[in-house]
């Protein structure tokens, strides 16, 4: 993980960049640079002020800020009017993390430790929620598709605020599932094991300063958006799905594969399945909450992105059945991706 | 269930009402109202009356029987050439078995008793059947959606009695199997404890006479819906899917929870897998037979009813598979139909 | 099997028709019941090689020549020019390996042995492989047809060879897993017991024989496939994605039923589910690959294929995950099979 921290250095960089008015394109890749590691610390200050708040407080608090970047990065889009960003980058970090993250992980871990199993009860609680929450989440666009296209983006935002409160309410009540009526069936154990690192103080500090930093590289990254599509003549649709995904979720991910290879393979599934609910359940409602202060935006997936979104699922739930896992698994959900990673590109 | 007995008011209500010539819409709402005593009385008619015939005959009886309100209101909007509503009832009947019958079931019975466990090997005897039935069902469907949608309901009935005849088939071997070859994975739990509160003179002449009441009560439903479509703005298709299946299967709904309150899991999953069983593998081709003798109907469903039922299926799979259900899992599948519901009032 | 040998007689039936300029439609069918006894004496010289090579090179033989049948025949359709009989083979072989083989030996063995079980485990492995391959093969083809019809088997040979070189690297793969990472959760029962029946001579020998006759048969084949749709009416899509299936894969689907007779479903299924992910791995690509040299052929399966190789794979992971099978079981696919060749047939 160390290399993350080297990243830093993108930080400044990207604001001499700014400074001297390099072009959009660069500020791009110089922002999405600076990115990856401020994820990576932010993750590490949530961490550290859950030593102090306890397994309850810190549980939400993961739970709250683990996708934090990504919903600092829509945030701007979503002020630039850049809704197929916006959506694509929703439907980007579900099928990321279970096609790239899940897979990478299984892949690293299943080479150095042949089969690893975990704790199939669990994971099937989570994927089954996953399940669940995709399928009611994608309902309303599978039947708008079936309409006429031309309603789209224009008489749903009715539609859209419902599924959004329904979704909302269903992430609070999982809350009160996991930290109260539930609470037993889940293991806080990364909270239990090691004592923290820095003080409460420099924990708070750090995540204040590092939120900051994320929302003004956010800014940078966004206004570069429309520059790279034109430069790299890539559409925002891929930029959408596949590249702010990968930013905004890295260090997360690096997590997810280290813990693989440490053979901890139910805390690399937690991730990866946990973070895709969040965004579900958290991170899509909220956006369509905030686009109510600008343009309301409707939560109407495209075609694309529904049968990657679906077919994501229903692979984490034939992965979450198993209850073991081995690098041909592995190979397997990063083959799915990259094989929809390059019918975006192509297409 | 004492609530439901008060309903039977209503029946001479209605009656008073076609007397006096009430509105359409009034006289829909009357006969909304006594069909779902009447239905639960009949069920308790049917009930009775296994007990004197023994389990095998008695078991036959339930399964024809269960959803014989259906098959009655669906007679006569059939013989009105109301094909829309016939077939999105039947599809609607599947998804509020699945999503509210379920639900509420496991809403209700996790509240009050944690996490509650089933027999996950009986579930996935028939959640299998229910998604191989499916699967079935909506294959001409689905091919035909995507060659001309002009032809459909013009050349399609062939297609639709072969797969009618096939349904029905497997329906009468799905019997032989619970009652002969494999009788033994089967439980005939609820016949055999408690004895029979009726006579068998009565049982059937409570069988016999709220039959014929439910058939007058349909037929007056029926010709209401016209009216209430027209008043309430409501579409035939939204009356079909979400208010027949309602009106046909409240008193079986009360059955699901309250079972599921006495922490019998798995007789609330019977009723409402076995009950989607029933409607896809006997009530649908009957009624495509009997359509026969007025304007044959087709079994082609349309996108939405493709879309919510396999929905549906696939989440009774998954609940299945799990073995266990929580108050959380409940509220999921209450949301999913709540989805449902909202996107076809609102599209 | 002995029907299989008297089969036979056809070769030089066929051999005189030829001769004395037959109709195609007549010679289709000669050749046709030539294929389905080579077919199975192929499989039993590839069998025999096994006992002198090892399980290994044996498993490597069976693995590559198990579906040789399939692929000389769509060599020559493709060189022929027969894109959609091309395609709709490798999506019927599916299909047929899958409903019609593993319904059948479900319904045969489940007859005789009333419920049959077999190992969840290694059949889970092969199931999840197969939805996750389906899934990569039909990403490009779901996402086309979201997109211009027009531009179908125009621009979309690059995507084909990215995910055909995709497939045949997991296929690769999948060898290295089963032969050396992995290779103690398989068990290569078939090679150890019994001692071979023929000398390695005359095993190569009818091997090269047989592969040579089906070479010839099957250019018979596939010159009378223009004829006998005329004739019979039939699309090139029909005999496609239900005839060539059924020729090309007969000896195997009897052996399948005699292995489930015997009680040995996991034979069973292992035959079904491994000859379909070798028909997605294996075959599929070297078909693009071949095409190269002839017209480049895209691998996107038109909205037919796509939904029943879809279904199939969502049965054959809900069979494999029960662990058990029975006779209802056995119909309920075969009743899937017939529904969607009648589709086929009536549209």
């Amino acid at each position: 993980m160390k290399i993350l921290k080297y990243m830093l250095i993108f930080i400044p960089i990207s604001f001499i960049g700014k400074f001297i008015n390099v072009s959009p394109s660069i500020m791009f890749i110089l922002s999405a640079l600076s990115i990856v590691p401020l994820a990576g610390i932010m993750g590490e200050g949530t961490e550290e002020i859950s030593f102090y708040s306890g397994p309850k407080v810190g549980g939400f608090l993961n739970g709250t800020f683990g996708n934090a970047t990504e919903l600092i990065i829509s945030f701007f889009a979503l002020k630039e009017g850049l809704f197929e960003v916006v959506k694509s980058s929703i439907a980007g970090a579900v099928i990321g993390n279970i096609l790239l993250v899940l897979g990478a992980s299984m892949l690293a871990g299943g080479l150095k430790h042949k089969t690893q199993s975990f704790n199939k009860k669990v994971v099937e609680v989570s994927s089954s929620m996953l399940l669940f929450s995709v399928i009611g989440l994608c309902i309303p666009a599978l039947f708008t598709h079936t309409v006429d296209e031309a309603l789209l983006n224009t008489r749903y935002e009715g539609l859209s605020i419902v599924v959004s409160i329904i979704m909302f309410v269903i992430y609070i009540l999982s809350l009160v599932f996991s930290f109260y009526t539930h609470k037993d069936i889940y293991t806080f154990s990364d909270h239990e094991d090691g004592t923290a690192k820095w003080s409460l103080k420099k924990s708070i500090t750090i995540l204040v300063i590092s939120t900051v930093l994320i929302a003004i590289e956010s800014e940078f990254l966004v206004s570069g958006i429309d520059s790279i599509t034109k430069t790299l003549g890539l559409s925002e649709f891929f930029v959408g799905i596949i590249l702010i995904p990968i930013i905004g979720n890295a260090a997360e991910h690096s997590t997810s594969v280290v813990m693989a290879l440490k053979n901890k393979m139910d805390v690399s599934l937690e991730i990866a399945i946990g973070s895709s609910l969040q965004i579900i359940l958290f991170v899509a409602p909220i956006l369509v909450f905030i686009s109510l202060f600008f343009t309301p935006m409707s939560i109407i997936f495209n075609e694309f992105e529904l049968i990657a979104l679906i077919a994501s699922v229903l692979i984490a739930n034939r992965v979450a059945n198993d209850g073991e896992s081995n690098w041909l698994e592995g190979i397997q959900l990063l083959a799915v991706y990259f094989i929809i990673a390059a019918s975006f590109f192509i297409l």
